[in-house]
């Protein structure tokens, strides 16, 4: 497996890999992999030839007082599990590789992205999407591979995808838990043993409204207040937002009908941790 | 000569352009071709296999109260002109089918966009980025091609083509310009006949300009003044802005060095005309 950090390689050996006519599958990420982000490389190897993993802490994403230094970083260990997913080349560039001097183009998706995490982290999507299509550009994929429990960010994703035409499709995969039921993370390594506990409020809450949504309950606030309730009764939890939403379009309602998203974003401690459920009714 | 009005049906094309290895040649338009447009089609019909030329009107670059609705339509006659200039398809689609209901993705150069006519049109390089973008996903292009008659618009493409790592080249072709010294443009056809004889101001004056370099003269206070002083004397003639700015930054200089663009926006009755020269001192 290559690792390579210089945009202009990665191009090339894009045309390389095209020009044998085979497909792209990519899996943008963060690193300090976890089982969520491998799941996504072997289901991209699966359905491509050639398999992609870009490893890139992007600074654009977040906001002031955030966690872009402290974001745990291990190119050593990553490189081990990603290779043994399946993945034929890493890309990581730098920052600098990225966002040159005087770097001012951005892309931006003004409709769905001042909900839920885009209202607590301004400027977050924006990042999110200007990063996304730079790497789409430089990997050209045919499949892109994200998860489940990012997902504003895939909805965000999509629907760039769709209105600015780019020449691929957008697979989501479903969220990947620990056995407890606490969604993987990058940012669970934040967690000291007591907060790892607490962490686990955030699935619980979503069980307890789909056992609510299961008996009949359709009242939205009715099934906030349950998870309010339930995660305050922690003092190591403050809650940033609980909310549920239709999908795709991300409006509010009154009573669940059709698909929607419970979604949630709580601090547990210093570390703040982001979970979710689509219901069908 | 094909007409395509449908994203699917050009994608489709490209894609069987694509797989006998041709290379593609694109000049993105908004119709009511002059000769200035077709000099880009023959371009690149000589520099590429096969050439895609699009009309649309892009209401997303037009801002309040401007000629959106004027702007002059007569794709008959511009399909026989493209044809005659080489090009293989035209890709004229609806503003339904480029903007469909929802539409929320949006594509924006922060940085050089805010001054000439990014001052005087508040969005217009946030349409222009956007569609453009939008284009050249659905075209897929090796070459991209426009004119140096809209300075800051081939400036913020080149900009954006490169921060957003597009895989595309952009070409800026020379103004074509008439007998008498005369921008060609689209919007020429809304001039009678004395506003017709007003507009040379602009050209005169970058003439003008460029004599008084050719003396000496460095100072672009002293440049500035001469220009107004001479489109001022045209009862006619309004000036919507005059700058002399760097290259290719456009930042603010008080004397000429190294690579300079004087531009010009000028009110000629209710018809706003742009005029610009690149100096080199």
């Amino acid at each position: 497996m290559q690792i390579i950090d210089s945009i202009q390689a990665m191009k090339s050996l894009v045309r390389e890999v095209r020009s044998k006519g085979q497909t792209i599958g990519f899996v943008p990420t963060m690193g300090y992999l976890h089982q969520g982000h491998l799941t996504l490389m072997r289901t991209a190897k699966e359905k491509c030839n050639f398999v992609v993993a870009s490893i890139f802490v992007n600074p654009l994403q977040f906001g002031v007082g955030e966690d872009f230094e402290e974001y745990p970083r291990d190119l050593g260990r990553d490189s081990k599990l990603a290779e043994e997913a399946g993945v034929d080349v890493i890309f990581a560039p730098t920052v600098k590789e990225m966002y040159p001097k005087g770097y001012s183009t951005f892309v931006e998706e003004e409709r769905i992205t001042d909900k839920l995490c885009g209202e607590s982290r301004p400027g977050h999507f924006k990042g999110v999407t200007t990063v996304v299509t730079k790497l789409f550009n430089i990997v050209q994929p045919d499949l892109a591979f994200f998860g489940q429990k990012d997902a504003q960010q895939s909805l965000v994703l999509k629907k760039m995808v769709k209105d600015l035409n780019m020449n691929l499709e957008i697979q989501v995969l479903p969220t990947v838990r620990e056995e407890d039921g606490l969604a993987m993370s990058s940012r669970n390594s934040y967690l000291n043993s007591s907060e790892r506990q607490s962490a686990l409020l955030l699935s619980k809450s979503l069980n307890m409204a789909q056992n609510l949504i299961e008996a009949g309950e359709r009242r939205v606030a009715e099934i906030k207040k349950a998870i309010h309730k339930l995660i305050t009764q922690d003092t190591l939890a403050r809650i940033d937002y609980v909310e549920i939403l239709s999908l795709p379009d991300l409006e509010e309602v009154e009573f669940l009908e059709g698909s929607s998203l419970i979604a949630m974003a709580v601090f547990i401690g210093n570390t703040r941790l982001i979970d979710n459920l689509v219901v069908e009714v």
